[in-house]
């Protein structure tokens, strides 16, 4: 309907930084008509991104001064660390209104990381239904299919015709917001099939629904993580997928904008720990953010002292040649580098599955040889500046070596540490890059400094 | 329907390396009979996947192999890479065939790196509007909207009934193969708004399309940018959008399947940025591979270079004691690692616009502040250990003094180096990398040897 909410929304202002100032200004002053005047036009999402802009101890009390004129919806699209800063911080009863005019699927993200007391608050404040909804969904694991899932939507017998169909729909009060297929179920309840609501609308009213269905071909459980249902929907093109229970009953959809979130969250994930951070967003707190990037440093440390250790064996030639210690992390961080860029092509490769055991070898000999092609360049790059800088050209042949034999270790391992950890299950995005410098920096001052002490000293 | 097509489906086989050298075996034989029986109920999307797992010599070889019984949609499935490989070796006649079977959206993806003589021959093999239709998509720059939408759409006048609408509907034998929801427009085929198939459905048969729709607020133009189109998808929740030409005329419309595609391409591109890459399918040519990282790598060893020559200015002290040269690689690493994090979370934040100009300096100081407070601990941890491992407590001091410093460093250039790319309209993923690691090894080393110098020597 073109109501006066959505001509609103064509002129809703951008949270931008002048945006911001003026909201603060007015909740400073504690001026909440101004407030709710200036940001009733804002969409949900947007709503959101305000808040986030405001300081942490402001977001609750902003929400607090909206009162009954906030959105709840708005809690459904904040990031996590800040929707903790807002539901942590508001009254229980206060939740509980605004949970009871979510769907399930966003009440579960509202109040999965509550602590338990207070959730169970919130919970006694819904109805039955709701809270039975809502508490069946939390018990499903988290980052599972049911956790994905809306448990409403349209379902109807085999036996009805496309008329039977469309006449109950316009009937029924209790239809979801959205819906994009109707389920065509057994007795039982079990799944039959689909039925497009665009094959809905082109087919006849006497057609049976069991003659138009598209028989289900993608299988997801209430307990399939939601990993493979985003590689399902990316896969096969998906607009939305049917979820079944242990019995194989009709649980509930998926629909594509919530794979979106996780597509972008696994995203996300792989490139943060890539970058060595385990979380990062950038609303956490300093000392959050501290904490969580620590344990990685550590172990960096650890490695990087395993380096110094490696070096330490060769104190008398760098003595006798300074030039070693002006020159070895060239070498080092040469190999780092391009083991960088193998490593980093594989996870992706990974995560996406065009890398599986069928091609692995044939990946792993590719990136050794491009490695090695690139190597050959840079050796004689190096190789020639080093015997132009230092007048010593076995001392350039040492480093071109050196070299060479870094970027063949770091195609190698660049491809076969991610390999490796995909093997044993463990997340290749989180643990390769730390094993994969390691073994770069020891290769690469042990190659370049052991041969410099056989050849020249 | 339930066809026998879609029982196949229910068990096609898994594209797994059994699968692989059965189907390897059946192509090398010429038993073409049994390769088309082998691969008929396969998915396009798992066929794509299996001609990706071909040889890159043997991958258009298998497509002429299947001859008629090949699904043209299989080519809009196939990476970049391999669909060259297929795209460049079949006849100009063959591809025309199977284009002709596709929508505009997915013929212009099988056509856009055709050399052009190539394309033209193609293009003159389609029915002239087919023609007509690609030629203006192929018109549309790269990544824009344009490009991405379907002109296959319903439209209706806002004067229609939803009776009068769903009767066209079950008459018109012209429909998209999918379609999410009505087009409302003017006699100037302007945009009036949306009906979701949902809401006509719930509607009774005698209500005014224009009172039932959803006016567009997302103003998606034919040359908006992918990148916007996908942001607008993501923040907004969208399913699918209008997108309008230069006149303000309904020119197609952008379904949420096509922006995952962006989204994932996107994510992608960033992740491989950071790592050093500027394209990273692993279906490319070892050539291919090496020619695309070498550039990147070049940069790399010229910022090694620079932070020899650093070194170089402190060959004297070196030589004094070698003790410097074992511990320097610790000061600079680890500044590399923590300014990592800093720029991998920086830059996340700016693709997902989390991060503005409204929280810019709000993040730059806390990213100052974590690093300082985990360079207060690693401080401690390195030069305790330090003044062990040497028993010199002045180098341990010296030590951590430098790491501390080299810390600050690495969270205030983390962060600016991203943001001031961003601020020179520079992609950030891309050149943010080599910029931090020269600051960081540049002020690990001189901050190291040159204290050193200062205090001990």
């Amino acid at each position: 309907m073109a109501t006066i909410r959505d001509e609103r929304e064509l002129i809703a202002p951008t949270v931008d930084r002048a945006f911001l100032d003026i909201v603060t200004e007015a909740l400073d002053d504690g001026d909440h008509d101004r407030l709710r005047e200036l940001v009733e036009p804002l969409h949900a999402a947007d709503m959101a991104d305000l808040i986030a802009l405001l300081p942490s101890d402001e977001r609750a009390v902003f929400v607090q001064a909206l009162g009954g004129d906030f959105d709840p919806e708005v809690l459904a699209e904040l990031d996590e660390a800040v929707r903790d800063d807002v539901v942590d911080h508001l009254p229980a009863r206060d939740l509980a209104a605004a949970v009871s005019q979510l769907e399930t699927y966003d009440a579960v993200y509202v109040l999965e990381d509550l602590d338990e007391d207070k959730r169970q608050e919130v919970l006694g404040g819904l109805r039955a239904e709701e809270r039975v909804a809502v508490e069946e969904a939390l018990a499903y694991p988290e980052d599972s299919a049911g956790r994905l899932m809306r448990r409403e939507l349209v379902a109807v017998p085999q036996f009805w015709t496309v008329g039977q169909t469309i006449d109950s729909l316009r009937s029924r009060d209790d239809l979801p917001d959205e819906f994009h297929e109707i389920f065509v179920v057994d007795p039982r309840y079990h799944l039959v099939g689909t039925v497009a609501l665009g094959q809905l609308l082109r087919s006849g009213r006497d057609v049976l629904m069991q003659d138009i269905l598209e028989e289900d071909q993608r299988n997801i459980k209430v307990t399939t993580d939601q990993e493979e249902v985003a590689y399902l929907f990316k896969q096969y093109n998906l607009m939305s997928a049917a979820v079944t229970d242990g019995e194989g009953r009709l649980a509930g959809v998926i629909t594509i904008d919530e794979v979106v979130d996780v597509i972008t969250e696994e995203a996300d994930e792989d490139m943060l720990a890539l970058g060595g951070v385990s979380d990062g967003d950038v609303n956490e707190s300093a000392l959050t953010v501290t904490r969580a990037r620590l344990p990685w440093l550590m172990v960096n440390l650890l490695t990087a002292v395993l380096s110094a250790s490696v070096i330490g064996l060769f104190e008398k030639s760098i003595e006798k040649l300074v030039a070693l210690a002006v020159l070895m992390p060239i070498v080092a961080s040469m190999g780092g580098n391009a083991g960088t860029q193998t490593m980093t092509v594989t996870v992706r490769a990974l995560a996406s599955r065009d890398l599986t055991a069928s091609n692995a070898w044939r990946v792993v000999r590719k990136e050794v040889l491009a490695n090695l092609m690139n190597g050959v360049v840079l050796a004689t790059f190096s190789g020639s500046f080093v015997g132009f800088w230092f007048r010593d050209w076995v001392l350039g042949a040492v480093i071109a070596s050196a070299l060479l034999f870094n970027l063949c270790v770091a195609g190698l391992f660049g491809a076969l540490i991610p390999l490796g950890f995909k093997r044993l299950n463990i997340d290749p995005a989180v643990a390769s890059g730390v094993f994969l410098t390691t073994v770069t920096d020891v290769c690469g001052f042990m190659g370049f400094l052991g041969l410099a002490a056989w050849i020249i000293l």
